[in-house]
C-alpha cells in the first residue's frame, strides 16, 4: 500500500494545491481554473451546456472493490456523457469532495490520477472545487460545463411520429459487472489474499469500472451533419431513458427485442445468473451510451454509421411505448431503473 | 410539525419534479433549466463564472439549530458571495442533495424554500442538480454560474503598492452567533421545552444564520465605476483572505485595528464568552463581506460609499503582513481559519 500520509499534514489549503498543481489548461474558452473565487469561461458565440452529479459512498460506488483511480476517472467521464447527449462538447469540470479520516492524501492522489486521466483523455481542464472533512466515507461532487452550437444542441422533447430510434453500443454490461462484483465481494468477504477469477468477463468489468462517454458517436453525426432530434444518455436503463424522450415529446415508440445491441459476455454472464437477458438489458442502466432519434429520411445515412443500432421507431402518443418481441408478443416498457432511490 | 410525507412515495423523478415545479426562470441567459441531461445557458459577450460548494451535515451545519429553510437559503448566498467576490452577478445555480432516510419530502420542501427564496432576492434560476439516498444525513451540493464583463472580472492577483484594503459590514459577528448556538446547545442538550433566550442578539444570529452577499456593494462600485484591483469574499476570516491576496498579488499589506467594523453586539457578546475581540473579528469567518483592494486615488470616493471601511494598505511584499495595535504595537498576520479542515 506504500505510503500514507494525514490529510491533516497538509491542511486545507494545502491539499487544494497539492492535487491541483500538476492541472494544465487546455482550453481556450478557460480563462481562469482553479485558484480564485470562482473559475473564468469565455463562451463566445457558443451555448454553455451545465451538468451535475452527486456520488456518496455506500450508495453510488463501494469501495470494496472499486479502485480509486477508476472511481475517478468514472466520476468525471459519467458527467461528460450528460453534455454530449446535448451533442456537445464538455471544457471543464468543478470536483468537490467530501472526505473522511479514514483517507489518506494517497488515496486522494490516486482519485485525482483518474479524474485527470479522464479529462486529459476527453480535453477537459479542472477549473474549481472544494474539499472538506466528511463524518462518514467519501463524498464526490462533480459539475461539468459544456459547450454547444446554438442550434444543434439536442433536447429529450424533440423525437417526431416515424423517427427512428437509435443506440450506440451495446447494453446491460455494466450491470452484468455490477452483479459479478458484487456475488465475489459476498462470496469471498474476509479472505484477504484471495483474487477472484475474471477471465472471460474483462468486458463485463471495464463496463462497470471504467466506462467510457461516447464522444466518437457526437464527432460522428457531426461529420455526417446529423442533428438527432432528442437524445439521452443511458444511465439509468433503456426503458427509462425512451419513456423520458417519449414523455417530453409527447410520443408513443416501438422497439424490437432483436434489435437490442448485447454483448456475448453479457448473455453468457445473465445465463449463469439465470437472468432474464432483455430487462438486463433494459433496464441494466450506467451503460452511459447515447439513444437517439433521427428522421426516417436518415435511414440510410445512420445505417452505415459505426456503432450504431436502429433498435425501434416514434409513434403517435396513444398506441404507448411497447417492446415487441421475437415470438411477436408486446411487452409495455415500464421504468425500473437499476438506481432505486432510498 | 405536520405531516411526513415518506420520500420513497415519490420515487427519484417524482422528487426532482416536485422539488422543482415551481421554478420559473428569470434570466434571459437561462435558454433551459431542470428537465435534460445539461441546462443550456446563453451568455453572449459575457464571461461565466463558475463557483461550487460542498456542505455536509456534521461539518458545516447542525440541525439541532440550523432550520432547513434557513440552511437552504445559507447554501444557495454562499454561492453568490463567491460571483459577488469576481466582480460578477450569479445567475444560475445547481443543486445536488444527499438525503437520508431521517428527512421526509416535508423537510426537503423546507430547505428548497429557502434555496428558492435566495433565487428570487438575488435573480438567480435553478437550473438543475441531482438527488440521491445518503447512508447518513444531508449533503448538499451548490454549484453557482454567474456573469462577468469581460475586463472587469477581478481576481485575488491584482493588488499593487499603496492600495487601499476596504472591507464592507462589520465582522466577527457570525462566529459569534455559531459560539452562541453551540453554547445553548450543550447546556440545554435534552431539554424538549426549552426555548433559548436570544433577545438582544438577534444580529448574531442572523448573521450565522441567514447571511447575506453584498451584491449592494458590487452594485454601488459599479455605479461609482469603480473596479477593485483585488477582491474576495470573507468566509474563511479576514486574516486568510488577506494572506491569500498578499500571496497571489506578490504584496504585503498593513491594516490598523481601531478601523477594523465591528458591531457593537459582537463586542458584547466576545465579552461574555472572555473571547479576544479582534481574534474573533480577524478569524471568526463566516462573514460574507466583501474584502477588495482600490487605488489610492479612490480614497475620496471610497471613503463616501456607504456600508465600505478603509481598514489599511498595500505594501511591498518585504515587508510582509501586519496588524497595527491601538497601542501602536504589530501583529503579523496569521491564517487560523475557523473551518480547520479534517
Amino acid at each position: 500500500m506504500g505510503n500514507r500520509t494525514e490529510i491533516s499534514t497538509l491542511g486545507e489549503f494545502g491539499l487544494i494545491r497539492h492535487l491541483t498543481e500538476k492541472i494544465e489548461l487546455k482550453n481556450g474558452s478557460t480563462l481562469k481554473g482553479v485558484g480564485d473565487d470562482a473559475a473564468v469561461l469565455d463562451y463566445a458565440d457558443r451555448q454553455v451546456l451545465v451538468t451535475t452529479d452527486l456520488l456518496l459512498e455506500g450508495i453510488h460506488f463501494d469501495l470494496t472493490y472499486v479502485p480509486l483511480k477508476h472511481l475517478g476517472y468514472k466520476s468525471a467521464v459519467v458527467n461528460f456523457s450528460d453534455i454530449y447527449a446535448m451533442n456537445g462538447q464538455p471544457k471543464q469540470i468543478t470536483v468537490s469532495l467530501g472526505v473522511s479520516k479514514r483517507f489518506s492524501v494517497e488515496d486522494l492522489d490516486m482519485l485525482y490520477e483518474g479524474i485527470r486521466l479522464a479529462c486529459d483523455v476527453y480535453g477537459v481542464d479542472l477549473v474549481g472545487g472544494d474539499t472538506s472533512a466528511s463524518m462518514t466515507g467519501l463524498t464526490i461532487s462533480i459539475t461539468c460545463i459544456g459547450e454547444g452550437e446554438p442550434g444543434k444542441v439536442v433536447y429529450r422533447n424533440g423525437a417526431r411520429e416515424t423517427d427512428l430510434i437509435c443506440v450506440s453500443g451495446d447494453l446491460g454490461a455494466a450491470y452484468m459487472g455490477l452483479q459479478l462484483l458484487e456475488r465475489e465481494k459476498s462470496v469471498f468477504r474476509g479472505e484477504k489474499d484471495f483474487t477472484p477469477d475474471f477471465a472471460g468477463k474483462e468486458y463485463l468489468l471495464e463496463r462497470q469500472l471504467k466506462p467510457e462517454a461516447r464522444k466518437d458517436i457526437v464527432a460522428g453525426l457531426a461529420k455526417l451533419d446529423i442533428v438527432p432530434t432528442a437524445m439521452m444518455d443511458v444511465s439509468d436503463g433503456l426503458s427509462s431513458e425512451l419513456l423520458h424522450i417519449a414523455k417530453e415529446s409527447n410520443v408513443g415508440c416501438r422497439i424490437y427485442e432483436d434489435r437490442i445491441p448485447i454483448d456475448y459476455q453479457t448473455a453468457v454472464m445473465a445465463e449463469q445468473f439465470s437472468m432474464n437477458l432483455v430487462t438486463a438489458a433494459l433496464n441494466g442502466g450506467e451503460d452511459y451510451e447515447l439513444l437517439f432519434t433521427v428522421p426516417l429520411t436518415e435511414h440510410d445515412r445512420i445505417s452505415e454509421m459505426e456503432g450504431i443500432k436502429i433498435i425501434g421507431h416514434i409513434t403517435k402518443p396513444e398506441l404507448g411505448c411497447y417492446l415487441e418481441g421475437r415470438d411477436g408478443g408486446e411487452v409495455e416498457l415500464r421504468a425500473q431503473g437499476w438506481n432505486s432511490l432510498i
